[in-house]
């Protein structure tokens, strides 16, 4: 399957006044474009096809159909790539002919998970909802859960790189300031590939979604960087990519670090350009700081 | 009906290890606890009773009455206050004992409004997904939608001082670094309620369910500061407990500034110590600046 990207518009200018000291001035600012994006799926054998609304969400137009994917894979609706036969955007049937609809039609006689899509299946599954059945649930959909993780050794000078180089990269976010980033890195340091979303569950979703569109899953010897906090939902979605390293700029919550233990993901928090903390290192990833 | 607050936990200490230049030290770091919360209403007749898992919620444990009660406000699915009989943390039935369920029992007969439990409804309903589509739905649904907002003039300095109010009385945001907030400021700019999460709508529910039972809605003479950046999903919140003025330290989406236009909220951006952005003002704001 091949995948045609389309142009969508992902900042709008506005004029705006700015009030600094007891002066006034007025300017042109850039605002990030916040648009809901229906991810629809469309399932079945060919004499019986089934369409279904799978997940709206507030998204920052641009990547839809790796946002799509990335989705549908990151909860467990579908195990690869091959599942899928068509992805495409359609145009909204009305005056602002907006493109806020992505149809993921499946392999003919595959069958969606669709379990997964039940309101928050991760954290409602088994014994009941506390974080310690919410990291059982995953174990059993993760495809790369029990990963033979390479022996990685990195020195902490990569690490305090990686925020500037992505800074750079996030060209929309200096102009806009609104914008989560989730950044690839190979284990060298060098920037693979960026995506931004008003929403970071997103950004990682159009990150995961074109790494699967790309064959290269598991990420598991790359450095994935997120631009704010760690939280439970992003440290699952990196779970079920296979990723072996996860370091953001902002403090990790609780169950984060939980379960990045359970799955033996190195977690790295508050990276600084001179400094980092450590909430979970795995065997196979030796930091090195000499 | 009162409301019974029980002391949960909401940080947790953990050993960290901590890499800065050449050398590395451990310490003992503070993490925000992130746990599911299931919202369970219970209503119907005296004679049938039916009980329904409205929504489930990764949140920090603390205020969690009144982030069911805020949530069910803002997705307009009670109307007030008055139609709660009862509010209740549970127990979980296994190791973890956490009481990371509550149940709202409705008054008899009170009919709540399911269909905004739909997928989100908001994004979803009339013409199709687009973001105006979305705003229209939210005009149904709030109850303070045509509310009279007074005539307030504030001064510039007294914006310029809430981050600093904001940050000196997040204490738990001091330590971990990793909580929303939301807090509540008189037009004199004095504080009035906070609170945070992990989750910055939740945050927010926590305030407006916590406004909600001490009957002070509508707040059309308040100022809302967002520790974050204003999306669609915070100012629909905000419109449906009739906040007048809402300031963010972040930068707002493109919808944010779209949906506080439609309703006649004054907006507020990237609010510093001697500087704010003004996104949207309505007639009734004015802001002095000499």
């Amino acid at each position: 399957m091949e995948i045609n990207y389309t142009e969508l518009v992902s900042i709008k200018h506005v004029s705006v006044q700015r009030i600094e000291n007891n002066g006034t001035s007025s300017f042109l600012d850039t605002l990030s474009v916040e648009e809901p994006l229906e991810i629809r799926l469309s399932y079945g054998s060919h004499s019986e096809r089934i369409q279904k609304n799978i997940s709206v969400t507030m998204r920052t137009p641009g990547n839809d159909i790796d946002l799509a994917i990335g989705f549908l894979f990151t909860e467990g609706i579908i195990t690869s790539f091959e599942d899928i036969q068509d992805a495409f955007a359609i145009k909204m049937n009305c005056l602002s002919q907006k493109q806020n609809i992505v149809q993921v039609d499946l392999k003919e006689d595959f069958r969606p998970n669709l379990m997964q899509t039940d309101r928050n299946f991760y954290t409602t599954s088994s014994c009941g909802v506390c974080g310690k059945s919410s990291i059982q649930s995953i174990k059993t959909v993760s495809p790369f859960g029990n990963l033979m993780r390479p022996q990685i050794q990195i020195h902490a000078s990569v690490f305090y790189q990686l925020p500037e180089k992505l800074r750079i990269a996030q060209s929309d976010f200096e102009s806009t300031g609104g914008l989560h980033a989730s950044g690839l890195f190979n284990i060298q340091g060098d920037l693979i590939l960026l995506t931004e979303d008003v929403g970071r569950h997103n950004a990682l979703d159009k990150l995961i979604g074109r790494s699967l569109a790309d064959q290269s899953l598991p990420l598991n010897e790359h450095i994935l960087l997120l631009s704010g906090r760690a939280s439970f939902e992003l440290i699952q979605k990196a779970t079920m990519a296979g990723i072996s390293i996860i370091a953001s700029i902002g403090a990790p919550s609780s169950l984060a670090v939980d379960l990045a233990a359970e799955f033996n993901i190195t977690l790295l928090g508050f990276l600084k350009e001179n400094r980092l903390n450590i909430y979970h290192s795995s065997e196979q990833t030796v930091i090195i700081t000499q």
